[in-house]
């Protein structure tokens, strides 16, 4: 099984650096695991919401292989406790050998991109910035792991 | 008005330390506010988790003014959205000279101690260490402040 975090978004500065390459180390122990970060439609920034979405959306048709599985990051999703997220990754990897965990862009995904796909998954109430919802999680793919595996959680 | 985010623990290793010293630096523009660390009680790592707990409680008692406002971040809080946490801290702040924002320690907080502060919140269903608990609500404590403010999000 391989796993996939693929995000829309140029970093301008990564205030979160060390704490993703740490979670990344982790995770890697138990899965493949690579993160794809793909350039935003060249647009203006006054487009209307829908063509952003609908940009970014043929972008990942077009970026991600067609067998993959996606799974949608996004606000309107469903919202799981760690122990049932772990569930849900021990299912969806014994249904499918490629997972793709995507976080949209500024606008999240359209109405029908999300109904198409079906699993979507929020991390919380809250609205994070689109980067700390990576960091969020690859820390919780990594809790996922331990958890499936019986682990202490290593903290530091 | 002052804010205060507390916590009990020791960090080996900060693998969130520019991110948190980000969104300190961008919420000290729009008030007062520290962040306190205090040592764990040292006890035995077998003992019981209601030892920790009370241990624990009494140390936020000690050293925090009797004056100050608690407000606990914990697992089993209320959930909110970040524009209801907006308006969450304007209440606060309208009512409160000093709040204090409280992350427990390894075990949270007793049942006991949560009945008595009543402001508990949860920014997750997901569990998270408790470092990146501190890191997101240090962000959305930022977040709020642009809401109430009607300011843009500064994202990078």
């Amino acid at each position: 099984m391989s796993i996939q975090l693929v995000y829309i978004g140029r970093d301008k500065k990564n205030i979160y650096a060390d704490a993703e390459r740490e979670f990344v180390k982790r995770i890697k122990r138990y899965t493949k695991f690579d993160v794809l970060a793909l350039s935003p439609p060249k647009l203006s920034t006054t487009s209307p919401r829908q063509l952003f979405q609908s940009k970014e959306e043929e972008l990942l048709i077009e970026k991600l292989p067609s067998n993959s599985h996606f799974i949608l990051l996004d606000e309107k999703g469903k919202e799981f406790s760690s122990q049932s997220f772990a569930k849900f990754l021990d299912v969806k990897r014994s249904q499918h050998s490629k997972i793709n965990f995507i976080v949209g862009g500024a606008y999240g995904f359209s109405d029908s991109f999300r109904k198409k796909h079906k699993n979507v998954i929020s991390l919380s109430k809250l609205t994070f910035p689109h980067h700390m919802a990576r960091l969020v999680f690859l820390e919780q793919l990594y809790r996922g792991f331990t958890i499936l595996n019986n682990e202490p959680y290593h903290n530091q």
